[in-house]
């Protein structure tokens, strides 16, 4: 009866249960499921379950799970297991095109089209007419979840265009594909990088895609809902990165897994500490007299360190969209501008309160006017390090957090005393 | 020849050009369009620009590209235009039925699937013949840009199925609706939360869904385009909250729009060090002998701020993608452990550190023992602030960034020299 009530579930549901539960019972529930079930759930389960679960399947099991996923899904859960495993799986799948597809697709870098790619799509050849098509179609769609496009091809198997299922109904039985196809398609490298993929079809408003290789043949498709989980997992690591957590962790990891993930970050952070404690011993002797500037230094710390953050997540982001136009030094006077304007109106407060509280206009000018710089300085740190870094090659998006405050802290602090000595005269 | 060449490219294209160039040159351009692009265009159009664009069209131009526009589009740019440019667009639409479709979405919130869907969908009774349904879908699909899914509905129009295109090719012509649709359909109440929706979609793979209200009648369907839309949005709005932004600027904006979301932000950064500095000031007399304490305030500072950006950006996160399972207190103690772990290595580097440069034991291990506290309380208030603001219905994402590091700054100093002072026992 619990084999009964299982299988009213959809797969998703029926994973989201088997996340939550023992790996014995997790196991005994898959093992209940009806065939089909259990690779669509296999495939929805959390990673680290997954790898545990199969662990406990022979390779001639996981075979069978895996000749019933779409090709993209199955060569996904075969790149997670280790090495000898993978051969062992492969030879054990029967279907011998499925097999060959699998290896093709195991071959691509997974942060390329051709790793998020399957091998399901309906082809037509242009010299068809409407009626064959359908007829072919009837038989090809039976393997393709969702239609979706169809794809016209030459006899060289180049995509040359697109149908819509809708165009094909509504055109006459006797018309040739080569007559009533749309040319103007949509399409990108199997070498292109999952993000550019994700923003051509978001741009489009496109639900399926076709890959290409570089002479233009057709190779597979990629459809939006990998590509809706590509920019969710994207979005989730740029915010664990710019808090300070290195990506792929969960509330609900291990502790030792939390730790590893945001232990080297607060030991980036010590340092900087370090660094700021060795230039306020630097500057020890220069300020017997004026002890109170010491206890500033939290406020210069943690201004330049908010705004170092706000100015690279603006550039971060702007990179990540593609909507930065301009040159880089367009870039940096823009955010001198712009911090200039928040440090004077921030300053304005800051001289008023010192002034007040310790009666000196000297150190109320040399605290103030020392914010205006470090938040100018700050500003353009957290402006220039991610345009550098994305120049590189490298991806802007470690550069905010603990990265830019650590630096900024120092920076701050080192030109905040600076500063102070040149107007205190000492 | 501009306009041939113009009317070549992707309407996204042409509103990528447009947001780039002066007003003039823009509305020069979207009069050189054909009349079905333009409305396209200014769709595509980012918002302050069309907005100005927008004012420089007649309410009777208006109209005419609103009557090109798919119903949950035609209503959101409606909504943009100010109350009183309002009703002078609607009562220009001539399309009767378009109108009142349009007026209807207007009154759903934005955030609501009613905001978010369309009319626009293709609707079979279960009455109907594969047949019949065929000629009717031919008449229906010419106003639907994408099929997608035929909902299948009963005598009070009420949702109780659906149908792909391919099951109805692959049926027989003279099989009955009511005996070949699939009873199991997934759908959202119209006062559903948008990023409900987007779990759901994202869950079950959908590339629409239909929208039905407390009776369960038929009222839209949302599409995955603008679904992918949504959480994209999430995203970069939870990204700039944590960096300390006010939700939606662009590197592109004016210095003046980027001061208002980023001066509050920092201007809060400023209060919180005037409270370390007054904290400070308070305990200046006991640590004559011990200013050394002094210099390292901004470390404390900088690993209070560090930890409580982990854990709370790990909560809100969490609490974004619904898992997040257990208790409150579960979760605290979960992040104490782990604060108390983590703060232990850091607190031993410290040791060493200021033992060997200040030569006296008793100093370091006041300031590493404060250390371990300060971060545990740091990821405790971390976790906390979050899960509170969750549980009184306020987005947590605010809680992440500038608030946390703040308050985490001004506990983390008191706390350090509390402790100190106990330690050192002056
Ligand atoms: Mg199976
Ligand atoms: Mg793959
Ligand atoms: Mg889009
Ligand atoms: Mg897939
Ligand atoms: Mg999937
Ligand atoms: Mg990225
Ligand atoms: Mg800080
Ligand atoms: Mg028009
Ligand atoms: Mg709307
Ligand atoms: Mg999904
Ligand atoms: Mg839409
Ligand atoms: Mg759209
Ligand atoms: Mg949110």
């Amino acid at each position: 009866e619990l084999r009964k009530l299982l299988n009213e579930f959809h797969y998703a549901d029926i994973a989201e249960i088997l996340d939550e539960l023992d790996l014995e019972e997790a196991i005994y529930i898959i093992k209940l499921l009806d065939s089909e079930t259990t690779s669509d759930v296999l495939m929805e389960l959390d990673e680290d379950i997954r790898e545990k679960v199969l662990r406990n399947l022979s390779a001639k099991e996981i075979a069978e799970e895996i000749e019933e996923l779409d090709t993209d899904d199955a060569a996904d859960i075969i790149a997670e297991l280790p090495e000898d495993r993978q051969q062992e799986v492969i030879s054990n799948i029967e279907d011998q095109e499925h097999k060959a597809e699998i290896t093709e697709l195991l071959a691509y870098d997974e942060d390329s089209a051709g790793g998020l790619m399957a091998k399901e799509l309906v082809k037509v050849y242009e010299t068809w007419t409407v009626a064959g098509c359908m007829r072919r179609i009837r038989g090809q769609a039976k393997d393709v979840t969702r239609v979706h496009s169809i794809y016209v091809v030459n006899r060289q198997n180049k995509l040359i265009g697109r149908l819509s299922l809708k165009d094909l109904i509504v055109a006459k039985s006797d018309n040739k594909i080569a007559d009533i196809y749309i040319s103007n398609v949509d399409y990108v490298n199997v070498h292109d990088d999952v993000e550019d993929v994700a923003k051509v079809m978001q741009k489009y408003d496109l639900e399926a895609i076709p890959v290409v290789d570089d002479n233009q043949t057709l190779l597979g498709r990629i459809t939006i809902d990998d590509i809706v989980d590509v920019i969710k997992e994207e979005a989730d690591k740029d915010y664990q990165l710019a808090a300070g957590i290195t990506q792929d962790v969960e509330a609900d990891d291990s502790i030792f897994d939390l730790t590893k993930a945001r232990l080297p970050w607060l030991f980036l952070g010590l340092i900087g500490g370090v660094g700021a404690f060795l230039i306020m011993e630097g500057f020890q002797d220069s300020f017997q007299k004026y002890a109170v500037l010491f206890f500033f230094t939290p406020l210069i710390a943690a201004m330049a360190g908010n705004v170092g953050v706000q100015s690279s997540a603006i550039i971060v982001q702007g990179l990540a969209n593609d909507d930065l136009k301009g040159s880089i030094n367009n870039r940096l006077i823009k955010e001198m501008l712009l911090a200039a304007l928040n440090g004077t109106i921030l300053a304005i407060f800051l001289f008023l309160f010192v002034w007040v509280v310790d009666g000196n206009m000297n150190t109320a000018l040399a605290v103030s006017s020392s914010l205006v710089a470090v938040i100018i300085v700050a500003g353009l740190i957290g402006t220039f390090v991610p345009l550098f870094l994305d120049k590189r090659g490298i991806d802007p998006a470690i550069a905010t957090g603990p990265f830019i405050t650590t630096s900024n802290d120092i920076f701050g602090i080192l030109i905040y005393f600076w500063i102070a000595k040149l107007i205190l005269g000492i």
